[in-house]
């Protein structure tokens, strides 16, 4: 049985990095691999996965509608296939992540997906709260904070390097940061201030 | 700097059982715990936390609209406390998951919560959904299906033991079971029907 | 195709716990379990694992030169059998090790074991050593040091509490406390004082 | 507290790529990293880690007599370090991973080292033995067998790709590749043929 694996990580952690690096040990073991990309993706050209550190490799496009089991289904009833890779994997829409969990049970074949947990908000993307959810191995790339603190949430930045809060989910135009939740500042971005109302005694029986 | 942890499971898995061999061992070192149960979960009693196999600890019952971290804060106010348990963590409302990131990152107070991924119907509960996102540790008990595979979903049944779809998503009037993606057949319950129309050839530049 | 999994901790973690949890999962689900466990370990009297908690199951005791693959082979033969569970894993000989991923590669059959991974001057036992170099899978139950660290190590204790650095691998007549690397003195349990002596220098390029 | 890392994987997983990668994350987040690597491998020069996918990065090589305690902590003395790597960290010396056990327990440095676990014939190498017992967390870097299982264990092969079993345990002249333990072979190769002597059924009293 072929499982799907959502590998997360903040921002900068090596992704597409490891993407690249699997996708590399298929190929090297002469397994063939589908790449695989959202449109809104544009930072590096269309039809390509970039590392930052200078991999690359041609990926299928896809956008926000397409059907991603259809499309694994009729590739594989034309050449063997031995792994989907998914990058950006925070950007599927809930169907998109549905049909990938059809690819690992029903066309038999390994999904991995590479993505972010959460947007500039701390708010869980779409296609993470799905692979989250659904997936059969978490995986954690892991990334660490300039704190030293491990890295989980992923800041916005304006181009003089201000933290910025309001915008769409979506914004390529703007520079983002990893941080640990501290340094993020989950509570306060979510606008939650610690109340004073304690939990009702009447209850509290804790040994 | 402590940390946020969700050990997520199927039902039946030994969450409760996990929970309380971890309470055990703090207690057993000196140190002292809190645990934390919803009220929604009746099965056994309020205020205990009892597992399948015959354990059982004195929790802290809470509502939904309890304040975690005030009642930690406060507790903490007036001894010293090594963890906080939180069983059934799937039922707490997404302030609730934010409160407990909060014990962390500012009591430096150790968060273990224990619970399901996805309800009846394959959605995600609102507490397994902020701390998917936001736990600083992802680490799943795992069980089987009785195919043999992983179980990762939790299949509602009447007293019949014929599958149950429609209903309220807490409901402890059902029996649950834990069983693999493919056998619980999320597609199916989710409405979805495998597609025909393919992702657009025109970017296909897969390698 | 069936896998070896090493569950290691170090004492007191709950090991024992999360094997008779296991098993009781796989009985509950209508599947077969072997349970084997040392003859060593005779802290609860012969052919029982029991747990600090209140647990117990009855268990195959093997000698150190028993065939566990001959054991599970004849067993397979009549009738099915879901997995196999072995407590005190470190007590395992390297050919038992061996035996046990042929059950997982020929016979098919999930293999869970359960153990320390070093003795109180710590050392690898045969058994760890072989596992952790062989194993599908190593997964930690995590425990706590009484100075909140995690605790990796086993320190073994006298009557009065002090620390015995002498004596046989397999004592159970003394008392064992899990405690962190830092805590147990790993380096100077191994007779290590830390040296003055730098790399060489001709080699430094590091960046 | 720092945290001593054992990543662990078959040959070509891609340890090198994982090592670089997280070197440069802590570089671009201002963070300076110390990178060694063991004299032995001469395979891309003296000096650099290379990676097969085109990375490369300076590091310190350092001879088996070595002392990686001594070294870090003059470093210390001079400016900050927030990491050390190590690259082929399966050659290291036992005493060479007590060094990096204070690097992280006593200067509070977290060291991350990528190896192997075992050699052409399945044993384990010194360095892994050790990182396996002593390091805080093993973390594997998973790859696959041409079969298309995990790959965990790494055969030797000659020019003509022919199965090499004898010779050194440290051989750069030959070709390895990573096979999953079936296809490794691994009782063969260890000599273990299985025998028939079943288990003393006088103890036998499983559930």
């Amino acid at each position: 049985m072929a499982s799907l694996y959502f590998y997360y990580s903040a921002m900068n952690a090596g992704k597409s990095t490891t993407l690249l690096q699997s996708a590399h040990n298929y190929q090297e073991r002469g397994m063939r691999c589908l790449l695989f990309a959202p449109r809104i993706d544009g930072r590096y050209g269309e039809g390509k996965i970039t590392s930052r550190i200078g991999l690359q490799a041609d990926a299928r496009v896809f956008e926000r509608d397409a059907d991603l089991f259809a499309s694994v289904r009729d590739d594989v009833a034309q050449q063997p296939l031995h792994c989907v890779l998914v990058d950006e994997a925070q950007f599927l829409s809930k169907t998109q992540v549905l049909q990938l969990t059809l690819v690992a049970d029903e066309l038999d074949v390994p999904v991995l997906c590479y993505g972010l947990r959460t947007d500039f908000r701390g708010e869980p993307f779409e296609g993470s709260q799905y692979l989250l959810a659904w997936a059969d191995r978490l995986e954690e790339i892991k990334t660490i904070c300039h704190t030293g603190r491990k890295a989980t949430f992923n800041a916005r930045l304006d181009g003089t390097g201000a933290r910025v809060l309001e915008g769409a989910q979506i914004d390529v135009g703007h520079h983002y940061v990893a941080m640990s939740r501290k340094e993020f500042g989950l509570a306060e971005v979510q606008g939650y201030a610690p109340g004073a109302a304690p939990v009702s005694r009447g209850d509290d029986r804790a040994g």
